[in-house]
């Protein structure tokens, strides 16, 4: 029997749909639709799981309840917390997750055995992701176990969870390299026991679209209970290997935010979600809007940059350099984009390079109510192309400064850095000194860091006041040699007032100097908008 | 007719083919095989072109050819090399890439234009690029064209390039969004104008692979000339439409090297060549094993990096952390990796992480010859867990250079840093001391530089002599406070002898000190290899 209470409320209808008049997909996709689509299916998030065993990633309790509640907001229909089992850690952040009673169902993972699912039961779960193995592969090199005592264990471990009142979703380790025939015995053996949801995991990613159909469909034959699809990125199909199982059946996908996971990732949400959407109408009750700030959240927590090229939520993903597409672009966004940032929560980006002329630094200044003259103008476009012709693009923010560096010749700033000096070395603490001017009055002071930056910074917070906080630094990657040129950004804010939030970006050759440079810029706007 | 000249080098026997014994991909790929199948396509790059469009790459004209003579080497059938029209660094680049005598094709871009074609041919091409766009979007808001207008410009373009001797290959811009009769209409009159191959771009990557194959297969009914395809990645099916149209009937793929290009990119190489000889048995004559170096050139000449969850190059793909996982690894390598990483000419990477304990150290140690007593090992992990929590992971090199360090304390190092301070400031040019003992003899020195990274390594290179040299610096990005960890490696080679290469790795929160760490422990294994 389906269970069609654990899919009833994806099909709610407070769940954004994808405004056709504001995107502009191929036509072929609706042409190409199988006639058993469903209308919605349901989300299963393991950020929190698969995500955190991507390697150098290791989230504090508190990160992991912030990336949950974001989940929560975001809409998706499971959380899948930790691996209870696995260290203290994982149980802390489940018990305080659990705790913050979130829309989203919570769930953890569990081996069959006795004492994971006990672990489980601890942390106060309901809800339980089991899995074993059942490819040969796993079986003889990993596990040491037939085929026979694999159905044991599993059922065993079932049985033990239902006693318990647990809910439990089952996966076949490797399933997509598990033979046909045991594979199906597993279905049909686990749901007798009592699981609610059957997944397939694509362990190692090595499945193709067409295959995962045919392998969903052969499974729907003899599973009663709603289907559910883990794809990984070894070969770059996760998100294609996840529509594929939908259009075959699936009714849950597994995904991860910005498609972190073991090697080479999960599916990710933001393309899973959309690419459903848009080729095949089917909805979620993700809340779309918000995929742009978790997957800043995401990256933010776990130190894992979002790739530039990653689609969606990449910064080249609604960025126009070449002055063909530009030129498109600023007549209707929809000759170069399927749709619009704003549906995703993300901001398009004009960038400026070396096809940049006049028209279109002046015109994206515009929209910043900057109006130079043409000399002035001029100056701008020889920059943007010296810093081109360097490898480096120039974006809003940056255009912006280098305006208002023009500009600043006659304007005079608010904040203004008069002096600046620092020193480190072996066995000396680094240390700064700043001189910073505030409207007209002169202030002077000193301090330690953990590096020559943070001493920097720390001397400008001393001088400015201890109401001044560094909400983010970002160091761009630097490849190449010593002298590459470096970018920073920083937000800065004030206490008691979150809307009066700056950011600051600079270029420039040195580190320390450059560091200071967007620091400083930030609390020049900070400062001119305050007053 | 079909052209099977075009094809017939790309079925050579040379090209290498996947050893199924070393492959470990799921059965049911052989399974879900449609009949119509290619033993072999083509493979068309436009890293050089689509690629270079990425926002702030400026690859000057030498990078440019060491790419091409890399994309040679590695196997693809055509090079897109750029768009002559563009800007004269296009011209002087194509011109020398087509003075290599390359086996690869070399084909530039052009629009229907006469004075784009002059421009490809005053370069020396034979072979060009020919575009328009057709989709009502594009014709309305950026060409402000009728169809009928469009039919005529790209007509009188063909038989001007063929006039001239041209081999033409021909895209509808937009494609997947143009209507099917007028599309169907610019294929047939296009081919009796005599193009020799037709491309369809997914110009805006919105199209899905159900509805890519439907379109193929629509357009093989009016196509008498091979068809290729040209994927976006705007919702990351770049590589499963490139897949699905090749499946259709397409018989070559546009694709990049690591997946470069307008916005969210193109579909990348690696993905794109090992999907179709996993999944479909379709071979190319790409040489995988050179997969991997490729991706480092190109990450390195553009400043992109490769993101860590890339599939097949990225640092995480062959990457082991959680316990089961590196057990399941150390087994049999096929529990977890769907292929070795020797086929794509990447290294397998047991990441040492939160889950990591004194056996993975010790067998990890082990295969670098280092044997250490229980308390040594102890000590290790007890590190490798520290930094674990601050959430980095630590890599071969890492572990190694840890190990060293505990086994330094009775070993003595070559070179030995004594002495290091940096000051810089406004209007301060960034000066660095250091006082280095070499063998036993010290040695002092100070340099300047454009930053204090830049000085400190400059005055390094003063004391060791002038015969050093920083082939690579490499600073991880930083997110986070100023008070983050970064991490610096180098490699540094001598004059004279190119095997002499090292490298140095560190982590620390001072960047300066991090820098020269690094440094450092790169020319200390420079010395004690040399001697």
């Amino acid at each position: 029997m389906v269970d069609r209470d654990m899919l009833e409320h994806t099909s709610s209808t407070n769940a954004p749909s994808l405004d056709r008049k504001r995107v502009y997909t191929s036509p072929y996709n609706a042409l190409a639709l199988s006639g058993d689509l469903p209308s919605a299916i349901r989300i299963f998030d393991t950020t929190l799981r698969d995500g955190e065993q991507s390697p150098g990633i290791a989230l504090s309790c508190s990160d992991k309840v912030k990336i949950a509640q974001a989940l929560d907001e975001l809409g998706v229909d499971v959380i899948e917390a930790g691996f209870p089992i696995a260290s203290p850690g994982d149980r802390e952040a489940v018990k305080n997750i659990i705790a913050e009673n979130l829309d989203s169902r919570i769930c953890g993972l569990a081996r069959c055995s006795r004492r994971d699912i006990d672990a489980a039961i601890d942390c106060g779960l309901d809800y339980i992701h089991m899995f074993i193995a059942t490819s040969d592969i796993h079986l003889q090199h990993k596990l040491k176990l037939t085929r026979d005592e694999v159905v044991e264990k599993a059922v065993t471990a079932i049985e033990y969870a239902r006693e318990h009142g647990l809910t439990v979703e089952f996966s076949c380790e490797d399933a997509t390299r598990t033979d046909l025939e045991f594979l199906k015995k597993m279905h049909t053996v686990v749901q007798d026991a009592g699981v609610e949801v059957i997944n397939v995991p694509d362990t190692v990613g090595t499945i193709g679209p067409p295959a995962m159909e045919h392998l969903i469909r052969e499974l729907m034959t003899v599973t009663n209970v709603p289907i559910s699809v883990h794809c990984h990125d070894d070969l770059g199909l996760a998100v294609a290997n996840s529509h594929a199982a939908v259009r075959a059946g699936a009714r849950q996908v597994h995904v991860t935010v910005n498609g972190l996971g073991e090697r080479a990732g999960n599916a990710a949400l933001d393309e899973t979600v959309l690419g459903l959407m848009a080729f095949y109408g089917v909805s979620t009750n993700i809340n779309t809007s918000r995929i742009g700030p978790i997957s800043k959240l995401v990256s933010r927590l776990t130190g894992y940059a979002i790739p530039p090229t990653k689609a969606i939520v990449g910064s080249n993903a609604f960025a126009h350099e070449s002055g063909i597409h530009v030129h498109g672009v600023m007549g209707a966004p929809s000759t170069y984009e399927a749709f619009g940032p704003e549906l995703v929560g993300v901001q398009r980006n004009i960038v400026m390079g070396k096809h940049s002329g006049a028209h279109s630094v002046r015109s994206k200044l515009s929209e910043y109510g900057i109006d130079l003259v043409d000399e002035q103008i001029d100056q701008i476009v020889e920059k943007v192309k010296r810093l081109a012709d360097s490898g480096k693009e120039v974006d809003d923010a940056e255009l912006v400064a280098l305006a208002s560096h023009i500009l600043g010749e006659r304007e005079s700033r608010k904040v203004k850095l008069k002096e600046f000096a620092v020193f480190t070395g072996m066995n000396t603490t680094p240390t700064a000194m700043v001189s910073i001017e505030v409207n007209g009055e002169k202030k002077t002071g000193s301090a330690i860091g953990i590096g020559p930056v943070d001493a920097a910074i720390n001397a400008i917070k001393s001088v400015m006041g201890n109401d001044i906080h560094l909400v983010e630094y970002r160091l761009n990657a630097i490849t190449g040699g010593s002298d590459a040129l470096c970018e920073v950004s920083v937000r800065v804010s004030r206490d008691g007032d979150k809307t009066l939030m700056s950011v600051g970006k600079a270029i420039g050759s040195d580190i320390v100097q450059t560091s200071v440079d967007s620091t400083m810029e930030a609390l020049d706007r900070l400062y001119c908008r305050k007053e």
